[in-house]
């Protein structure tokens, strides 16, 4: 777990289709249906608005100030990944810019999620790169510490490991297991699927204290109405 | 103040011609109008901007990580109301999201108010449901302890009794005492008028250091200009 | 340094022409010009995004919940400046709206930077005024205790002397010393007029290790790749 | 609620004889005799350790770097008083020192509870004078802007009114509402007498999964235990 | 990773001998051995100073708000075991007072480390049970949904894994991965025995400078001295 | 201001004599000779209380985790100063432990200022060598990028020159300018000199109200009394 400078080539990376899938569930049902885990820290947001997207995790763990191996990690990322880079010890710097998202995006990256900053946001948007990060600074870095590459890291405060699938939106990010990834699916499908008709009920009318038969719970649990 | 599992049915709004009348005036020029006091901690954010509305408080005390009682305060909301959600302890967790909206959007509800996190942002967004929230995030609530509806809470550092008037824009959110709501309203109103002759001479060059006869004050507090 | 209650009203500008030619550079181009310093905290965020400007610092430092000096400083701003306010002790309440706005916009100023919180967000969005604070908040502020204008400030962690050049965008907020802003100037448009041939090659596929040939330091290092 | 400059010279207090008898059951056990709720948020700390008191509320309301009215409240003290300073927006600036702690003494006050800084901390732990706050800092205070006395306040996130019985510890503070002090100290009371047992039986290797017989209830919920 | 509910009772703790061994090291001794990764965040501190321990880790996954699992934990410990407690989203509420001490202490259990709150701090120092918390604060908890207990968890930003080696002291918390346990003592035992002569000599007015022989890299590194 | 590999050898120090009278009487008063500035921000904590120190700054600028230039620092030091240690961006790493105490305290310093984290801080107190820091933390530091010696720094917000007096205790620490100290000085000493009488006026029962003669401007700024 705590390898430093060692970057592992052939990782095992949750199957493309199931990864797929997940992406348009979003990461609030995909995380429901993990049974309310796996969520990054909230202080993680989009640098952008309106973005969707997953993709199987390639990890690097970078220290304060020092991105050297984010372009390490750019030599191993292939068509779909999304690079998720934690930080030895806090940071707010700008890790990561339009050069980088460049390579990223030439090398097939879908996104980045970053436990720090990132600058170039304007420009990012514009290329289209998603990016999911702590803070936007234009602080650079240097180029001088070995971290390590495809090793498990905590982004977040949430365990990644290299090819789990990541799920990311408006909401926040999602981190999928990938031996659970099949299974989170089919639960996160299902889950789904009865979400338009609660919701044509609710819009009518009915209260969700009805519609989950609430009710004896609430008394049960002492619930008290005055008027 | 202290009941839990309480809910109170029939509560005194704030008159409903009032609380319309002071949502376009703003929550600075309402919070000034108050005497400087009434704001909500600048963390509460709109989910998305634009959005400026005013009503009338349904309050709900919330435990971390549970939103049970949104389902129950759902059931008393009323045309115009504004929900006002606070919590026993802090929480970023996501109470809140589309289905519930669905649900307070049926009732009437105008816009909701939460010292806590709030998902499918987007979704919210699309629906034009207005949220002030602390946070977003995917992260889910169990259903499993009693709150109470309709108490005097403290939602992000300001007390909120029920029935109070909420003014709440891209600024910030206001609470104005049912009470004091058709003094507030006058003296904001009075505030109003005289902005758009003071935006004209500021426009036109006048300073504010003359335009509020400030010079002599500065004086003699004991300004000093060097050259 | 810790002068109080002294307006200086004539202070030396960093040359108008150098300033000019930075804005457009960025912030973050501007501050690897410089060593990697000069940023101010990343707390400090634009109200709306898509701004991009560069001024002369005409610099002010406020007293928690009083913008009594904000009135004093607006007659030293001269066409092209940016006002940078300090606070004595930290503050989040709306110091600065739009009738401040207005006053700032008709003595020619060009942005506002301030280490505490503003308001009527949306309307300085529509008259196009550019801030970048540290909060937004409805809260406002009293006219009892002098500061000072154009003396040396801390603000958002950042030393800035009057006359400074400042760069600001989405990505942050540069500080550049009056008396290197040439030098700056200079760095940056060779940093600058580099990338785009950079950006091709990235584009291209060529990769950051081999463009910057940073596999020799790497390996000696102690990189292992592991299959 | 919100009336600025007034002084209310005569409030109820909570019962002397009550108030005296809930200190030393401490915060924690008349935090769960309230049901869980009245603590102020945990940031509010002893600026020295060991100490635990109780008193009647006398509240005032001051503003970010102005401590005028804790001179104002300091005439309405009277012996075994507990002086709580709410702040009508966030500071650390410190408000209260050897002099002010001299003065508050002479008048009987029992401590301070303050949502903001306070000086001389050394001094303070020599006479004897505990204050629990929210921050250590030399920094000094203007005079120059009305707060109030004996108005209900919110003091770092908790309602309190004038006469409300406060109990303070290592623990942290806890407001019980006035009319309720007599039933929390019975129930506080009766909580206590209940732990002694309940010590010497977990001291003698007795589970509190036995002695609160909580297996069932784990096993309904679906613990599962794996060898 | 993501199981719920789940208690796994034959855990492999790191070998009792070597973690004795690692405590008296320190925390940021075995930190430096571990090539300075291990650390829990720097806001976990102990509630009172002074102490050093070191046991293996027993896990167990918190919600906010809900100590029930500290119950189906005491039962799990094994004397020398250090509790190391993880939540599901972030609280600051008590989770651990007196009495759970008390039976933790009965069990065997040598400390506990949790990203939480705790209380009767006071209590806990006579009774000389270390704890290392976020927080500490009177609020008590319910016990009313299943976490688990001997999973991998993140604690403090840190992956942990039962069985680990846990070292703590007044400078944080460490942990040691239970496979490395011992060559991580091997390299921390190494440094400790250099430093007493590096002590030596520095308290004998030879600089780091010239004992780590750092002037040529610094030379070369490009350092200038201005007389 | 912004030179990063420089090392200023002969700097200008406050004069020994008035730095010397400087500490005894504490950051407070000093603050308040200063005119209630110079203050660094109060999350600047004593590693362990009761430590009154003065002396003159010697200034470093250092990067996150990365400690090489405190032994660069080192040699630098005179007998009586104080190390003020700034970050080019904000870190709570352990920067400073034993060893470099020790070879501090060997060159005659008689504190460290940091605005980051330290560790080690048992043998510190035994040691007798005082820090003032942001953090406490185990992790530790490369050595691999230059900063700066003895040029002007913000530290923890505060702008100091190298060769200011500071001065720093249990309530914080404040930096006086060099040029300011001995003026300064006389203000503090006449500040002291009137306490004392004003501590027995205000244990005799005497208030501020009337010892400050506050009662005409309170009432002239409206204040109201209610029975």
């Amino acid at each position: 777990m705590f390898e430093l400078g060692v970057v592992y080539r052939n990782i095992e990376r949750a199957d493309a289709e199931t990864v797929a899938a997940l992406g348009p569930l979003g990461s609030a049902t995909v995380h429901e249906a993990m049974g309310r885990v796996g969520l990054l820290a909230p202080y993680m947001r989009p640098i952008y608005t309106g973005q969707q997207v997953a993709g199987a995790a390639v990890t690097v763990l970078l220290h304060p100030g020092d991105n050297w191996m984010l372009h390490v990690v750019a030599e191993q990322i292939r068509p779909g990944d999304i690079v998720v880079a934690a930080l030895s010890s806090p940071s707010t710097d700008g890790f990561f810019g339009d050069l980088l998202a460049t390579s990223f995006q030439a090398r097939g990256a879908r996104a980045l999620v970053i436990d720090a900053g990132v600058r170039d946001v304007r420009v990012l948007q514009e290329m289209g790169f998603p990016v999911w990060s702590k803070a936007i600074s234009s602080k650079g870095c240097v180029k001088a510490t070995l971290g390590s590459v495809n090793i498990p890291v905590v982004c977040a405060g949430m365990s990644v490991q290299p090819g789990d699938a990541i799920v990311a939106d408006d909401d926040g990010v999602v981190c999928v297991p990938r031996q659970l990834a099949r299974v989170v699916l089919e639960k996160a499908q299902k889950r789904e699927s009865l979400e338009a008709e609660k919701r044509d009920r609710l819009a009518g009318g009915v209260l969700g204290l009805d519609m989950y038969d609430m009710r004896p719970a609430l008394e049960k649990a002492g619930l008290r109405y005055i008027d």
